[in-house]
């Protein structure tokens, strides 16, 4: 039996949609969870519109086993990611005292400005993720975790509580490339595909140093069937004439 | 009366949800949409999996004026994304005659594959996207525009095809940065938003060189009032001590 824990990503933030920023997290975030064993099924960028965002948190917590959100959570008035994510849940936004002592200690009684101390509104009952940069920790309400969009902060956040997470069996992949056209290997691996259905083969092209080719990912958590499937992907470019190369061309 | 157009993009495949790829289409799309006066409000990842896409595109799609796809138009078995696409319409999937003659042309009849000739199959009444680099084109069904994956196509299609799309009143932007933190200019600065309810004021952190700050981004269409606030904010900026740095400060 394949243990399957999914997850999904929901990045708040107009910069985004505006072109102004480029996501530094999706990939970050992706990659380690694949890393660990959750499956990234989702992903989602919506503006900083309280629906939009109730709206991404309720359909995003409900379908996947866990969601994480990025931006939104500091002292500024365009910061409402923590409010939305209360809403969603219908939870009361409350002053999380462990936030507020936090907050307290870094910026001193004197110059915790009430925008400051709008960083420690959370949902009744959440537990704080720790914020080693800037302190200003984000949160986990139930199956969602609130992070900041600063990639350094939502890196180190990302990390601090992955230890939290309940894991599945591990998607293994191999990579091979080749020199060949997608047109001229297509009908082999899909033929590759269909005989194991247990793995998913991705056909990925690339142009580089003025020559065309791909490379080829297959990915799944029966081992031996991917190191069998490889050989005979190996196999398959030779027989086209090819020269498998492992892993990614230089570039 | 300000002229609203919306868009939505949808980024199909695997491999940005794995990690093993970073996406490098939407922020080329959301900066070109963002330039022509249509506002990106939403963007979605989802894998390569035919549920996951149908309910993408029909949600997009009906939710917004255009939607526009990356990834799966390829040749190879997982490129599923026109097929899907026929089906969100409910459409059959043909092989387009214009797109055929296409390939024919680039590939000559003996090189025209089975699976090369899988990247003429469209949704019927679809027109052809234009593709200058390798030739097998994208195609616009109603509302909705299906772009390759591959970066250099992407942008090469979508800067085909953006003569073609209604457009709204541009959303224009003043960014104005200093070395203030935010939980220092957040009231004022909420104050000011609140004086603007016109416009959209964002507060972006940075860490340079060894320095806290931000950037304001003021946006929205109506130009004096941009001039207007972007003033007083420099203004406010001063009066606690800063000095306002026009645009993104230097890296």
């Amino acid at each position: 039996m394949t243990r399957i824990v999914t997850a999904a990503v929901l990045l708040i933030g107009n910069e985004i949609l505006s072109g102004r920023t480029k996501d530094a997290n999706l990939n970050y975030i992706a990659t380690e969870l694949t890393g660990i064993g959750v499956r990234l099924l989702e992903a989602r960028v919506v503006p900083d519109v309280p629906e939009a965002i109730i709206k991404g948190v309720n359909e995003l917590r409900a379908a996947h086993d866990y969601l994480f959100t990025t931006g939104g959570i500091g002292p500024t008035h365009d910061d409402i990611t923590s409010e939305c994510v209360a809403r969603a849940f219908g939870l009361p936004l409350i002053k999380n005292p462990r936030a507020v002592k936090l907050l307290t200690n870094h910026y001193g009684e004197a110059n915790l400005t009430e925008a400051r101390l709008r960083m420690a509104h959370m949902p009744e009952g959440a537990t704080l993720i720790d914020n080693p940069i800037s302190t200003a920790p984000g949160f986990q309400i139930r199956n969602v975790f609130v992070l900041a969009g600063v990639p350094a902060i939502c890196r180190a956040m990302f990390d601090g509580l992955k230890g939290r997470l309940r894991t599945g069996d591990k998607v293994l992949s191999v990579t091979v490339s080749a020199h060949v056209g997608e047109g001229v290997i297509a009908k082999g691996l899909g033929e590759l595909q269909a005989r194991y259905l247990q793995l998913e083969i991705g056909s990925y092209p690339f142009f580089r140093q003025g020559r065309f080719g791909a490379s080829f990912v297959l990915r799944g958590t029966d081992d031996a069937a991917l190191k069998a499937a490889a050989e005979e992907l190996r196999a398959l470019i030779r027989g086209l004439g090819g020269d498998p190369i492992e892993g990614e061309p230089q570039a």
